[in-house]
């Protein structure tokens, strides 16, 4: 199964997830660059944004990059996530950088690091694991 | 400062978080016990509630286990949190149960298992560290 | 195949890791106990326990609990383990005790609480994950 | 107080670790590289490198990289660390590079690419957390 554009990716999110749309500006097999628009409704007390945004993001990201480097696996699923909060982000949309550390062929392991946008020091760190699934259950 | 009830924990998340609410049942200083509502509009593709979901489940029932051991602590953060998704959950109402594994002046460190209501094997397990800000800086 | 006991799981581990030994002290399919010696060589600067040793406790409890619940799986490899640091250990033997989270046909997942002997608060906290190889595979 | 440099931290650790040595290759203050020697002694079944093995590379090579941006804090202690093992290593050195993720003043986070010497593919990734003394506390 052939890899996925970014345009390719957006697409299908769009439809799987009406209203929250996938933000992906950049998608290679081995790499894939993600946007969430800054939005004030998401920040906690102490004006940060959400921890939870900021993993959903990761886990999108890396739900992206499988896509990228092997085309439409809807029932792909995190198996695991470890994320580091490590700088209060700006008031800024956050820009998501996904490299795969390994595509096998039931588990994938990734990498992201977030930034807000502009920044060079990034706001957090996640490893996420994907379980793939058998050829045969995609549709 | 004193641990804080079930009932003033829901009271200071359904004003820091409006919407979203605190749904902490149990209390205790060293546990908790959390519970969000079902709702099918956090489904992803395959009928699984999102991961994005129970991270955020996990990550709070861990704040309301710092309020329930030291009090009304606004401003401690997530510094981590790893997440394993075990089972697919059932579309019911998901439980959350977080002890402390430990309380230190600046860090917090616990585990939560979250189940499907009614079910006994855990869908997914939690180890989330907090970041204790020193008093003189919370309200 | 049958879970194995803890004679059978220690002398098979005698024999792959000569020097080491297994130091199971109870195995259920869903729990295990080990115990690994103090030994005052292991100390690092500030007369700790050294975090490699509590982390290779960890993966070789996990590595046991599934011995206990599936029998010998010698190429069942640890896929990844978080471990929390959360006291400083006492000069006494380490105890660690595992249970399964998750026994999958090709994934277990399982968290270790250790504990300095004869103590109630545990001095570290780990999951970790195995892959288990195909029956065919093994011997 | 100024970081280390390679040979600095090298002599450190033979102090500190007799017969470990350090191993550290390179030492800038965002980034270190250091090797471990092929042992066959440290195999285990299948005739992998041992888990424990890379799991104190990774730790090490954080010690190492906390040394190389403020100098010696030997009290430094690891408070948590996630390895993902990736591909089977070659009957080869280790390489870890570790870069800093984030160097506050009580919490230091880096993650960790572990490779086979001469191999650009990694056979472990690692994100490690250290506590740092206060100052006073150092020698």
């Amino acid at each position: 199964m052939a890899g996925m554009n970014a345009d390719a990716i957006n697409d299908f999110m769009g439809k799987a997830f009406p209203g929250s749309g996938g933000g992906v500006e950049q998608a290679d097999p081995d790499r894939v660059v993600c946007r969430i628009r800054y939005d004030p409704s998401q920040l906690r007390p102490g004006g940060t944004l959400s921890g939870p945004t900021m993993m959903g993001l990761a886990d999108r990201a890396m739900y992206a990059l499988i896509f990228a480097a092997i085309g439409e696996v809807p029932l792909a699923v995190t198996t695991s996530l470890t994320i580091n909060f490590l700088r209060k982000p700006k008031p800024a949309d956050l820009i998501a950088e996904c490299r795969m550390l390994k595509l096998g062929k039931t588990l994938a392991v990734g990498d992201v690091m977030i930034r807000s946008d502009g920044e060079r020091q990034p706001c957090a760190h996640a490893v996420v694991t994907y379980s793939i699934p058998p050829k045969t259950l995609s549709p």
